[in-house]
């Protein structure tokens, strides 16, 4: 009874330290972020933010998602503050599809959530920008908000994660952009305001999905922090905070009394230089703040003409930005060659499919060229969002010809031999986010049109 | 007096506390593995499986190991469980040698052993599949266990590790696979039973060579666990546990009481997609197991006709699977071409010698075409398998003519022009594994016989 | 009036436990070492050494840091030892300037410190050489210390760094070299000697820019181990300490008693096989050395003849080691050829501006070939050496004609089509160490001159 009295209490009046009930809705979509200016991203988001919206409860509270499919492909959630099920209640939510789910946090700290639909898509989705933080705020204090006797004066939620280029780089680690909360470098164009001696608390998270980070601020020490925000797991006197990918932590840390900028910034260079960097301006007169959230900038409608760059780690980027890699005609192989008396044959050109991708995206070939088609992606089993299988096929109907492959398992393989020039449109119609071209080029010499 | 009876009761009687005897043997050898349906990788192993045999001890126990060659090249141990020397007693143990070794096992927890038969090969050995698990059971007991009063419901051991193509993907951290005890998605296509409310211990070690690992639980918040398995590093509560190369984690975590699909996963994506996951089932009526243990399946004798694809990161991959590197005709070459008053060369095309393979391991080129091989290998110390010096030795007496380089040491280069065409196979006469082909072609129009 | 007299007795007499005043000069410059037998790497440094001259103080010292640039581009400094501000007063410092800045080392560990000119230079200079370690001894004493009632009979000083060849294989985390203390492989040429029994504290600081690294010794465990260097941060009986970039720990560890070689590499193996691995020689006679100092050897005043590779990653290296990308004349492209009724233009050939080097640094392009070149550094903010925008200047009057880029910002891109040949040698006009060779070439035949 006092437990049901106490949900009711923490529900209406939020108490702190009395379990509440706490309601927050994700969509699940497709968006287009701006990344860096000029530069959009396509992907996955909830809420069309990547990362998505944070959300913050209080150790005991009772947790209630509403997940929403808005999207033409399965979604779903994987929420790790939640230590229940999950997997049969938010997995394979199909595009239209709503569920509500609930769970106790029991456990304090910073947590992931992330796109989920099942295998192979788990790991997709979350490459694609469907990541976020919930935080569970300990009953325990932490411990300078206890020596101090009262809370920080800032709180700064930051996630980092990468963005990439295609499921090739997402496979080989090379991440294009590094980000603090979605944008490269957001905290440089907009600094964050903060007081000489302020007592500030950091939650940090590392969606990843590949990298490393060690959070670090130039000119500071963290005076405290805790490995994945439970104030048990106390690290006192560091330059560094070392999180793998889904690895958190909260740091304390009071901004020393001069001012000038302090650089929040991975200590992972490769990556510090791709966007992970950001400023906290100690001023004595700077504006308060009540926190800076770990949420993208919203996601935008269509992507401006005046775009210099377009990523799409899954599908085409614009014109000229887009890496293409042209074939040239072999003159040794257009006339027979041969190793002893072996004639050699010519070699096929692989387009490979890999996270979701096809590699390269634009390829480019004389007329005759065989492209042999090989699945890289290794997860094969079950089916639509949740499969690593893949087929490729024609969508353009301006083209010169269909094509179709077998929907191919990890490691197999189909050759096409091109004999018509022209340009080929063409998707996974398992995942139809996934595009590719080939084109088609004929010497102008050889045309019929031209004799 | 009382350490002797102790140690003859523990060995006869295998009393839990009292100090025993414990007695293993590792045979080195070459294997050939099915990592995947249908995909096989060769490399070198211990008793034929990769990962090696678990073995398990309690602290305090005398372990001895006996160690034997049976292979045609060199090999060692590593047992990091030990604190003492062994680099003297298990190095460089020759094809054929059998070694003995003895050690007290002082310190508790998860540890890896691989081999190390000194040098170069140390790195090399490893990568190529030799490796295992010593657990070192403490004395004092694990927090949940001392908590429920009872041991774990399941012990579930498990080796993250990674598979190469090359040498030169090696050096670049570009690993083809990703697994959990030896196999690509093991744990999907042979979900692990366990029933709601289980209490798990699962000993965790990423034996690498490259990567870092989070391993999580879908659903799951870790209890406890412990860094490297020792019951005093205690960390509470966490949604991954971050483990580098030879990083080892006892993680104890009871079931939720839901039933339904737990998976276990490496949270860093661009790995996990690769093969690091694998799932918990979770039913009432779950059959009970004993324990997963963190070993390979046995390899194979040889590879069947059937087989989609053959990884081998020191030699060659079966036909159509293996990356080919083809050197077009240059026809701006073929006549002279200059910058300025300076007639450009030909520039060489390049061979590394580098992590104990060839790269590109195949290279088709016209007839005149020089070759620079280059040893990119970095430690030129030592001899035979201890050392990264390598040549290039034809051995295909049905070849067009023998060629041979020096040994090469790090950095040096040697540059063979190709006059005859053929085919050409050649390894490196300090690594007999390691195997490259050249073939030179030359158009049908200008052969002799076509004349 | 006690902390004044105690500063003056420690400065004057270094008495430990009382609080001096530490005085250390700092130069940054521009700098080759002899990374390898016969391998040079030009970089910058503090002192002409990378790693920098290794700063030890005591807990609570008041620390003096004259910071001198000698270099003709702008340096500065990190310290993370100093929880204070330091950009506004180490930042941006130009060429033939000083600074002066102090600070008290409040807090005990393993430090970094490195170059931090600001914004974007901040990553470029450290990666390129400039960093050091900076160690504050705790009051508080290590606990293995503490049970022996003595100090170590070693301390060994250990910084794992990595070697870049280009700013491309920065950013994609591919070291050429990774080393101990600026040197391959230094401790197998210089083994260090040690005495079985003998009580050794590690302070191992990894720098990165971008690789994690667990450290580790063949038949050993670490007793005690302390993250950060920090007495309170505690671990026991590990085979590995991880640490990412920044991460530091205090190791401390009793040399078993048996006679032998005691292996220190990084459990990242393949980083440990391009230079990560020493070796610590137990003899009951070993010669006593009083440390190992965390210090690169002295640079070169310049290469040899004799050298067989030069390694920049921002400019050129050495003739013949360099990787240099010849484009072939293209006949199909030499002749019109269509996509359907679409004529398919030639491709421009890329040159990537990419963590302060252009890639590729030698380009060798037919008459008539059309370069895009683009900025693939992201922070585009700032001026001079704290930017990462970029432009191509030809420098080089003897060549064909003069070309000159606008100042591209992140993302941006300008063509230039090349129609006469000959060898144009150009720099970036804001980072003139900034390197590439374009040489354009033509076909004997069609020379004037050979008419």
């Amino acid at each position: 009874m006092r437990k049901v009295l106490g949900v009711l209490a923490g529900l209406v009046l939020g108490i702190p330290g009395v379990a509440a009930e706490r309601h927050f809705t994700l969509e699940a979509r497709s968006s287009i972020f701006e990344v860096d200016q000029g530069v959009y991203l396509r992907g996955f988001s909830f809420n069309d933010m990547s990362p998505g919206p944070m959300l913050v409860v209080e150790e005991g509270d009772t947790v209630h998602i509403t997940l929403r499919n808005l999207d033409n492909v399965t979604h779903g959630l994987s929420i790790h503050a939640a230590n229940t099920q999950t997997s049969r209640f938010l997995g394979n939510v199909q595009p239209g599809e709503t569920r509500e789910f609930s769970f106790t946090a029991d456990f304090p700290g910073v947590f992931m959530y992330h796109c989920a639909p099942g295998g192979h898509g788990i790991m997709a989705h979350t490459m694609g920008g469907q990541f976020g933080m919930i935080v569970v705020e300990p009953k325990e204090k932490y411990r300078m908000e206890r020596e101090l006797g009262r809370g920080p004066d800032l709180k700064l939620y930051i996630i980092q994660s990468e963005a990439y280029a295609s499921g090739r780089d997402f496979y080989d680690g090379k991440a294009l952009y590094v980000m603090f909360n979605g944008r490269n470098f957001r905290y440089v164009d907009e600094p964050i305001p903060v007081r000489p001696g302020d007592y500030l608390r950091i939650y940090f998270l590392n969606v990843g999905p590949n990298l490393t980070s060690t959070l670090h601020v130039v000119g500071g020490i963290f005076e405290y922090m805790y490995y994945q925000g439970n104030p048990k797991n106390l690290v006192v006197g560091a330059q560094t905070a070392l999180a793998g990918p889904s690895d958190s932590w909260v740091i304390e840390w009071r901004v020393p009394p001069v001012e000038g900028d302090y650089t929040l910034v991975t200590h992972v260079f490769g990556t510090a230089i791709k966007g992970a960097l950001g400023i906290l301006r100690a001023k004595k007169d700077a504006p308060r703040i009540p926190e800076v959230r770990a949420e993208g900038v919203p996601g935008v409608k269509e992507i401006p003409a005046s775009a210099k760059r377009v990523v799409d780690p899954y599908g085409l980027a614009s014109p000229g930005h887009e890496h293409t890699v042209r074939v040239p005609l072999d003159p040794a192989l257009a006339q027979p060659v041969a190793v002893g008396a072996k004639a050699l044959e010519p070699l096929p050109v692989t387009v490979q499919m890999v996270g979701n991708s096809f590699y390269p995206k634009v390829l480019e070939i004389p007329v005759g060229t065989t492209v042999e088609f090989v699945n890289e992606d290794v997860f094969d089993l079950l089916e639509g969002e949740r499969t690593g299988r893949h087929d490729a096929v024609v969508i353009d109907v301006q083209g010169p010809e269909p094509f179709v492959t077998p929907k191919l398992g990890h490691g197999e393989r189909y050759r096409i031999t091109f004999t018509k020039p022209g340009e080929y449109v063409y998707i996974c119609s398992i995942h139809p986010y996934m595009k590719g071209i080939i084109r088609v080029y004929e010497p102008l010499s050889q045309r019929a049109d031209s004799q």
